[in-house]
């Protein structure tokens, strides 16, 4: 384990604990898109620790966060923050939400870290290094019958979205649901992909109107990769940070998952 | 707090830490319907304990149980339960998976627990008494507004099922993935109905075509019901024991979400 990755996870850790530690005592939430579309002052505070021991320790790198201000040194080195993916969860007091921390070099992350502290779980991964859960390594599933998998589709409920967008987010839905033996809309991306990453899901599917933000993915993505995933976007290309169409699969159901998500 | 839930309590709490002493270390799968619905011989095991317990305080009453033979004493008190909610989740080691131990007099629940020992978190209810997550009292959310609800919907993943079932399915999704804030599929429907007793989600759908088994739900309706929660069939009544066609809701938008589904 290198030096970064200690680091990220001894962070991830406090900043997931912190959290934990003010659940059920938020004292200030603000709307951003719409009632639940939520950050809590407890998100706030959250991401000034990981911030600030980011700045302590990597001076010059970037820095893209989910609640402030992204911080651009120009370096090629970005950190990519979430520091409480799940909030609505969060803020109702349910225990399915996560800190998540990457390292992204250009447009291909290097390590990454998800904790989630209600259940003390700790998924990390290295570029070339493999992926972990609490030490112990993870792989993805070896399913290839589609009739058989469980795929995830990302942040559903559209009543704010326009007729056009809610008919090509149903149109998703109707093609995946009757392919696969379950479906699931779990919220935090982040979960999703180490999920994926355990062999529990098959695949993930980012919606199409209300895409996941790289940071809810920047660190899934590697520990999926890492896991043994493959990664593209719906024309079979690696996504980037452009997460707006984002397909992750255990590899086996790529091809098959990406034809019938472009057939008209 | 009666003895009856005091019992039960313990009994969910020895029930969740032996799962979770054994998540990873399963020795036997077995494929029910198909080869995602699958009960190990943990699930035999925890239930084993549970049953033995239960017949030993409470020797002239009725079991209900998931994986082995139930036991009829013709008794009108009857103990329902699932040694493990979520097993596909367990059984990929993910910590979303929860004991349900509930008692009925004939069609009505009197007392329910549901644990999940991924996070230590207890929620119980007793007729009259409220419902508590770890002692802390909890409620339905107030959100009366449609287009402002978390709505989960059942056991979706059709593969196996024929044309007019997928399609019945379909319908359902279709209907509310449009008027909902966000939508979920989360598997373990006990804990579905936990989160919405806290008030994380405003509403939750038995799946029409692979619908909640009463030992999925026989705690969490009565944990769902003293938090403030209607429960009904789409035809408005108490659903007793028959879990086919289930709605329950933070009672608010009950009316509304029985109109929507029942619409032609």
């Amino acid at each position: 384990m290198t030096s970064n990755l200690k680091f990220t996870i001894d962070l991830a850790k406090r900043a997931g604990n912190l959290a934990l530690s003010k659940m059920g005592k938020i004292q200030k939430i603000t709307s951003k898109t719409d009632r639940r579309d939520v950050a809590t002052d407890v998100d706030i505070k959250v991401e000034e620790l990981i911030v600030e021991e980011i700045r302590k320790n990597f001076p010059h790198h970037n820095i893209i966060r989910e609640e402030g201000q992204d911080i651009d040194n120009h370096s090629k080195d970005a950190w990519i923050i979430d520091p409480i993916d799940g909030t609505k969860y969060f803020a109702a007091g349910v225990k399915h939400f996560a800190v998540s921390i990457a390292l992204w070099q250009k447009e291909r992350p290097i390590l990454g870290v998800v904790y989630q502290p209600g259940t003390d779980e700790c998924w990390w991964a290295e570029k070339g290094g493999g992926a972990f859960l609490n030490n112990k390594k993870i792989k993805v599933s070896h399913l290839r019958t589609m009739a058989d998998t469980i795929i995830s589709v990302g942040g559903g409920g559209i009543a704010n979205k326009s007729k056009k967008e809610q008919t090509e987010y149903l149109k998703v839905l109707n093609k995946i649901v009757p392919v696969c033996n379950r479906f699931r809309a779990l919220g935090a991306g982040s979960l999703c992909l180490c999920y994926l990453a355990q062999g529990y899901l098959e695949a993930h599917i980012s919606s199409p109107i209300r895409p996941a933000k790289i940071w809810d993915v920047a660190a899934g993505m590697i520990i999926a990769e890492e896991a043994g995933a493959k990664i593209t976007n719906s024309k079979g290309k690696w996504p980037g940070r452009n997460t707006n169409d984002l397909i992750v699969t255990n590899g086996h159901i790529h091809q098959q998952l990406l034809k019938l998500l472009n057939k008209k």
